[in-house]
């Protein structure tokens, strides 16, 4: 099973809208906390990647809405990376809440490996191979792992 | 054929990331500009309904991005509504640069209807009859429509 | 008198909070909008500028909330042009509801130009030029003007 | 002096905007961070504030921008409560980056306490005190206090 990174955010107040609960596009922005720290824990600093010009734009955005969550309340962000590929990576989220664990959503993106100018390009090897590493078992007994 | 309604949109600056493009996050909200002015053209006003308890909050979203769009990009939100059911609709979405036609991202929101309470309820009958008209055929021949 | 920019934005359901009104952070885009699309008419795009190594950050801001405004309210952005310096420029904008007039917000910006590197610069003469031009008078009387 | 509250804030990704920093717009978020967790840390959660029909929002806001922020820095945000009177309160605010403290952005935001139907009201008695308090001094001799 890949290891996975869990991320507390609060739900800010200019995050949510006139039905009194957070916006449907704030967990978009929640997705992106829960990946980039993901990534920092792991010793890639997605700053640092892009002055290398390693882009990581998003191709791929899912979102399903579970259950609606309030301002104040604080979150989860489990954030696992399900599949890394020699140009892009896939990486799937559960917003839970902090009090309690019940389900607020679940999703997924998928980004690709972009040159500055645009163009696809390769993953780094370093960077590829901390990312193997996330998708790896985090467990004792890894024979009995995805 | 679902008749299309056509928003216009220009990316913002505060749109923008450090990438040098819009975020990610922008098209979320220009979907919701699709929908919400396609059903204002229809004559039912997101606003009012609310104030009727009618709420339609978003319980899944789906984004595919197909090319990047820049700070000042005159954009064209295609909206279709692809499906009135008795509690939710189907909204599908084509964003295209206004000078071109190039499509920069397809994507879809599903809502559902719900009280005030976070209760699911039916549509009421005026509201449900308005969207229908807009899954009808807008063309010629009604009679191949869908 | 300076030339007033009129540029017309609707309230978004994303920019709601569970006041049920915008929530203050919006005001900040609609400036930004109002300030950008006045330069725009006066053939000075922002993004050229930008490719040309002129960034003008935003050093002051202030915004004086008068009267709320709700979602799917049509404003006008009355964007002036108070001040032109070598390094600095000062807009001030007064938002108001586009039925009716009411004001809803009144505020201020003052930007400074900057290289790409961080170091304050001087405006380039031929923004400067356009930019003199919307302090001047637009009336029928330009000798009277500022 | 009055007692200072300290939040930490790490930038996001989606603050950013093309010149490659915080988006000047990012900031007025930040400072609502401050005062709400200032608040809640002295006992008045604004979630049930709101419950109990008392609104406070924001009719004034001033920021002076002194030096870039950028994607992942974290930052601390200082604030404090300058003002309480009756029926309005002004906070002032402070944004230092955590590696350095070097200031980053200075502000102040003014609160006006409100009935749900949009009236001005007073603060409720319990607000009014907790507030008081944080405007206080906070240090060894009270008696010089403010």
């Amino acid at each position: 099973m890949p290891s996975e990174s869990v991320t507390e955010v609060r739900v800010r107040y200019a995050e949510t809208d006139q039905m009194g609960r957070a916006h449907h596009g704030a967990y978009v922005t929640w997705f992106e906390l829960g990946r980039t720290e993901m990534m920092r824990r792991s010793g890639i600093s997605y700053a640092e990647m892009e002055r290398r010009g390693v882009l990581l734009p998003v191709v791929r955005l899912e979102v399903d809405y579970v259950s609606a969550v309030s301002y104040e309340d604080l979150l989860e962000i489990h954030t696992t990376l399900e599949e890394v590929r020699s140009r892009r990576v896939r990486f799937a989220y559960r917003v839970v809440a902090a009090d309690g664990g019940r389900t607020a959503a679940e999703g997924a993106t998928v980004l690709v490996c972009m040159s500055p100018d645009g163009r696809p390009r390769r993953l780094p090897d370093d960077v590829r191979s901390a990312l193997a590493e996330l998708t790896a078992s985090d467990g004792a007994t890894p024979s009995e792992g995805g």
